[in-house]
């Protein structure tokens, strides 16, 4: 139960950093929604809100480099993986009306640059996400370097289009720029 | 007089948004920070404060489009105009010690899905750019649809390489990705 009750802190936050950021909101509106019993946030989060958006980044940050490495085993190409996870995120995004997102981009424009502890988590996701990506582009030919930029070019061309889709409501910009980074990943 | 009020309202509310997001800016602290008579808000902005975080970002989107007119307009081609505004940015982010940013972008993420007012300023914004940086780009000889697709392009990885400097604390994924855009952007 007591676990329970952590998970659900955890994936409430998760969901209200993503859609609305980490200034707006609130340990009221994230026990509430959670249907915690009070005083379960001080137990298990100790360092109140941002120790509890840490671990809602963190955990996000663990399940995308889960889903970057399963889908880089199933894929034929690097190319061909990043092609479905843009599908992914667009079928995504469509079906939540623009609302879903990405919590570590949010947190990262809204509150990264004042809190230590939660720069570190969206400092930690974007190196380990490009770190992994880089891996698998060096295993289809690419030198470090070579690899590094290009993961780099990907996860900014990535997060950069989801939130232009989000300010015109359009997934226009998003399938945009997956047919053009899916072309310049083709393998070397 | 009541112009400087109404001036100073916008200008606080473009930083507030710019380093916060729309959620966590509030109608008292904007009117604090821009040391504006009490009562002067609602006169200027009877829509509140989702008419003033709109004119903000209006007024922040034609700044820019200026700036990139004219950046087009002094650079011998688009790929050296793209370059130069990266620089500029980069410096800006540093300075600010990586609290600067894109007001456009951190509204987009935190506050258009639930606001049509504000969605139709953060979509017009990025639609205007777009459009802006693909008439140079037709100018250098691409076809409509190669020109909207290679600025479409450009806005996501600078918007996305931007947000990832503010995740980790560092320009280094802002340099790598001005390097490959540019590359890329050389004229056909």
């Amino acid at each position: 139960m007591a676990t329970d009750t952590r998970d659900r802190l955890i994936r409430t936050t998760s969901r209200l950093l993503r859609t609305q950021g980490y200034g707006a909101t609130g340990l009221n509106q994230i026990v509430a929604e959670a249907e915690a019993p009070k005083g379960s946030m001080y137990f298990h989060f100790p360092g109140g809100k941002e120790e509890l958006a840490a671990a809602a980044l963190d955990r996000f940050a663990e399940r995308i480099r889960v889903g970057i490495t399963r889908g880089l085993e199933q894929a034929d190409s690097v190319a061909t993986a990043v092609g479905a996870f843009f599908d992914d995120e667009i079928a995504r995004l469509e079906r939540s009306r623009f609302v879903d997102g990405c919590p570590v981009a949010t947190v990262a424009l809204d509150a990264s640059a004042a809190h230590d502890a939660l720069a570190a988590s969206t400092g930690a996701a974007f190196r380990g996400w490009t770190a992994l990506l880089a891996a698998g582009l060096e295993a289809e030919g690419r030198t470090p370097e070579a690899a590094h930029t290009a993961a780099t070019l990907f996860f900014a061309t990535f997060e950069g289009s989801l939130m232009m889709a989000k300010a015109q409501r359009s997934i226009e910009p998003m399938t945009t720029v997956r047919d053009a980074i899916t072309a310049i990943l083709v393998a070397p």
